[in-house]
C-alpha cells in the first residue's frame, strides 16, 4: 500500500534510479509488513531552473557508485593479486583488520601476512548485504567460503568467512575480516599433536 | 536537495515513523551524495476511508518490530542464560551456525556444544548493521569483542566476533556467527606443545 | 498501476468519499486497462482555512445525494403508489416518457394512462448502471422484467424493460422508459385474431 | 474546488488523456456539487524506470479504444450491413437481445430475424452515454429513434429505441435492444382488425 | 490555473494561514497573469513526527508578527505619544531618516527635533504596501496626508508623506520618511517673503 | 523547513521560473522565520494535455514582464529624455504625482512643470522593492538621492528621493513622487532671504 515519492534533480541513469527505486521500497519493507507489490516508488525529476533552495537552483550531484559493486571489483583485484588496481579502490585512511593479527593499512603487509598462513585463498560467495549507514559511509557485508591451498600445498575448502566493507565517497576505507580459519588450522593441529 | 514523500495509512507510532524517516533518508543518500541535512522526508498518513485499491480500502498492518532491537533482548536473554525468553524469539526454522560445528537448530544443542569450549561469554558491542533485504528477511549484523572464562578458568578477553541474523515477522530465523576463538586458542596451543 | 490522488475539502463522509474513490478507479479504468487492484485512490482532506482560490477560502459544498439510491427510492414510492412521496423525488420541468405515449409531467397523467394497460406492474431489476453526464445531469439506467397482470386479470411477467433516469441538484428531471409490453400484447393480439 | 492528481506512465496519447481528463471531472461531479470549472485535473506522466512496484519498474498497457466509438463503427457497420466488419468488433462471447425474441449469439441470425419484420432501418441518434462499469466491462448506451420500412414497403419513422453494450478488451460481449417497435406495430394491427 | 501546494509544520494559527494564502497567491501573480479565481493554494500541514531532515524531526518556528499591523500600532502610538509603547517596537540597531535632517536613533531626537516644525501631526491613511525583501528584513510602506498645525498653530492638512519601515524578526528596524511639508513650508515662506 | 509546489502550464522561461522561485521564496519567509535556505521551491510544468479544468484543456498565459526592470527601463529613458520610449511604457489612464503639484497625465506637462525648478536631475538608486499588490497592480518602489542643476546652474546631489509605481498588464499606470528638494530649496531660500 505505501507509495513513495521522490524529487530528485534531473541528471541520474537509469541504474541509479533502480537502486533509488530498490532502496526506498526496502526502506519501507524495514518497517511496514508490505508485500514488495504493494509498495509503489515514483521518481519525479527537476531540470535545475525547476528547483530552488534558499532562492537559488542547486546542481545535483552525480550518483555514488554502488558500493557493493566496488567491494565485488576490489576483491576480485585483490584475488588476482591486482594490488594496483586494488589499491586504487581505496581511501586515504584504509585501515584493515584480519583474524589473529594487528591492523593494517597496506595491502602489502597483507600479502606479508598472509604468505606463511596460505598459498592462496579463493573465494566462493553465498551473498552481499549493503545499505547506507546512519554516519557517512554506505556498509557491504560479503559471506561465503574461502578455499586453496595451505602453505604446504594441502588444499582446503569450505571454510566460512564474513568481511565488511566501509565505503565513503567511493572508497573503501575499512575491510574488517572473519573466517574459520582459526579453527580449522586449530582442528587439523591438535589431529597432528595427537600422539 | 532530494525530498521523500511517503503516504501510508493511519495508525503507525512516532517511533514506527522515526524509522521510517531515517531508513528513507538512507536509502537516498546510498545512492545520492546529499548530506543528511539536504535530504528531507515527509510522511502523509492517510486514514482508512481515503484510500481505495481496486476500489476497496483496506486496513495498515501494524509496523514489523525493529530487527535490531529483538536481536539485542535475544543476545541479552543468551547471555543470561534465560533459555525460555530467547526460544520466544526464534522461528520455526530457525538454524545457527558457529566456528568449528555443524549448524544446529535449539539453544540447547548450543549450550552443550560450548559447555567444553568456554565456562562463560560476554559481549562488548562495537556496532550494529541493520537492513531489510531484498527477500523476505531483515538483516541485523552486530559486532564487537567477546571477554569470558575458558573452561580451565583462564579469562580470555578482546575476542573478535560478528553475528549476522535473519528476522522475518518479527522472530530471528537464522543466526550466523564468526569469531577469532578459534585464532586465540590455536595461538594459546601452539604455545603449549611447544617443547 | 495508476494513481489518482484527489484534494478536497473537509466536510465528505465515509459514503460520499467511497462513492468517490469507486467512480475515480472506475473513471482510470475506462481508459486504461488496468486490473482494479493495480489502481490506487488517495483522498487528501483539507480543512477550510487550508484552501485558498482567489485569496480567499472556499467553503465545501455538501456531496449530492447517490442518484442510484434516488432512483431505486422514486422506483419503490411508485411501485407502492406514494405519489406523494415520488413527487416529492422530481424537480420542477419533470418530464416522462413511456412507450406509445406522448410526453407527461404529472404522476397522475401517468396512472391514469396505465389504468387502461395493466391492473399493476411490479419490477425485478437485473442491473442499474449510473454516471455523471458531461452535462449537468447524472444519468442511471435501470432493467429488468415486469411482472403483473393485465386489465381481465391474466398474468404477465418476464417482460424486459429499461428506465433512464436524469437526476439534477438531487431531483429527477426525466425519465424515459422502454420495454416489450408492446410486443407482448401484439402477440397477444394476433394470436386472438386468428380465426 | 477539488483537484484530481493522476500518475501514470508515459505512452498515452492526447486523445487518450482527453478522456481520462474528463472522466476524472466527471468522476467528481457525480459527488460533489462542483461547477466543472471548478475542478481541475492535472496528469503527470512517468518514463518507466521513474516508477517500481515491488522493486520492480512495470511497462503501461496500451489505451483501451473508447467504447462508445467502437459502439459507434458497429451501428453503422451494421447499418451498412457490413457484416464481415461488424462481426470482427464482437467477442468471443457476445450475445444480443432484441425485442420480442429469444438471445441470438450471430449477426446472421439476427439478419433473418429481421427479415420479416422490417426492409430496413435507419437509426437517428439523440445521445450517446458510456461509463466503466464495477465489472470488467464498459457500458455503452446509444438512444433516438428509428425510420425505416415495414415488410410491405410503408415507410416508419420515430419509433423510440435504446441500445445497451457491454464492451471488454475493445470488444462488444453484449447488446441489448429495446424499442417502441411493438408498440407501432401493435397500434398498426389494431388498426388494420377493426371492421 | 497555477496551483501551489505548501507542505509546512502544524502550529500556524488561521490568520497565519491567511497571510501565506494570500502571499503565495500574489507571487505567482506577479509573474504568471492569472485572474486570482484561477490561482488555487493548499496548505498541507505535518505534525512534527510526520518530518525529517537530516534523519531528525524539526519543531516548526512561530510565525512572525504581520509587519504591518506592527507598523500601524507603532505609528498609531506615535501620534498618541506614547513613546514607550513605541519604543518597545524597535530593534536594537533602529534608525530613522525625516526630510531635512540627519539619521536619528532615539525617539526622543525626534520629538525633539520636530518640536520647531510642528505642533502636531496628524496621518491619514491611503495605503499600505508589505512584503518581504530578499534579505532579512520585511518592508512596509505606508503613504497618505498629514495634517495638523504649525508652530504658530496654524492649521495644514493634505500633505502628501509616505514612510518605509524594514522589519525583523518581530521589531522595527529602519524607518524612512518622505513628505512635501518642505514644498508646503516654501511655498508659504516665499509667500510670506514677498514684498 | 518549508517546501512550496508551483503546478504551472509549460511554457515558463528560466528567468520567469527564477522570479517565481524567489516570489514564492519569499512569500512563505513572510510570514514563517525560516532560514532562506531552509525553504524549497519545486516547479512542476505541465504540458497542455496534461490539465483540465472544467474538462478542457488551457493554454498558459505568457508570463509577465519583471516590473521592476519596466520601471528601471521607464526612469532610464526619462533621464535620457527619450520621451517617445517612455511613452510607449505607460498605460492609457496613467497618472502621476510630483512633490508641490496637481497630478499630471502627460511627460510633457512634467518636463514643462519641471523646467524652472532644475536644468536637470540624475538618479542614484539605493534599493528597489517590487511586489504584487493585492489588486491588479504590481508595485514598485526605487528610491536613492538625486543630483542635477538648480535652473541657476548650481549643481546639487545627495537629495533623498522615493518614487512609488503602479504597473498592470505590463504598462506603468501610476507614479508617486516624493523627495527633499522642497526642503532643500526652502533652506536655501531662508539663507536667501535672512538679512
Amino acid at each position: 500500500m505505501p507509495i513513495v515519492e521522490l524529487h530528485v534533480l534531473e541528471g541520474y541513469g537509469a541504474e541509479d534510479k533502480r537502486r533509488l527505486g530498490e532502496a526506498l521500497t526496502d526502506a519501507v519493507r524495514f518497517v511496514v509488513p508490505a508485500a514488495p507489490e504493494a509498495i509503489t516508488v515514483m521518481i519525479h525529476e527537476m531540470p535545475e531552473p525547476h528547483y530552488y533552495r534558499g532562492r537559488t537552483t542547486r546542481g545535483g550531484a552525480a550518483a555514488l557508485p554502488d558500493p557493493k559493486e566496488l567491494v565485488r571489483s576490489y576483491l576480485a583485484a585483490m584475488e588476482a593479486r591486482d594490488l594496483a588496481k586494488a589499491e586504487g579502490m581505496l581511501g586515504e585512511c584504509f585501515t584493515m583488520q584480519f583474524p589473529g593479527t594487528v591492523p593494517m593499512t597496506k595491502l602489502k603487509e597483507l600479502i606479508e601476512w598472509a604468505a606463511p598462513r596460505y598459498r592462496f585463498v579463493t573465494k566462493t560467495y553465498e551473498g552481499f548485504d549493503a545499505m547506507q549507514s546512519e554516519g557517512a559511509a554506505a556498509i557491504v557485508y560479503c559471506r561465503g567460503t574461502l578455499s586453496g591451498e595451505w602453505p604446504d600445498g594441502t588444499p582446503f575448502d569450505g571454510i566460512r568467512f564474513i568481511d565488511r566493507f566501509e565505503v565513503e565517497g567511493g572508497k573503501i576505507t575499512k575491510q574488517d575480516v572473519w573466517n574459520d580459519m582459526g579453527e580449522v588450522r586449530g582442528t587439523a593441529r591438535k589431529a597432528e599433536v595427537r600422539p
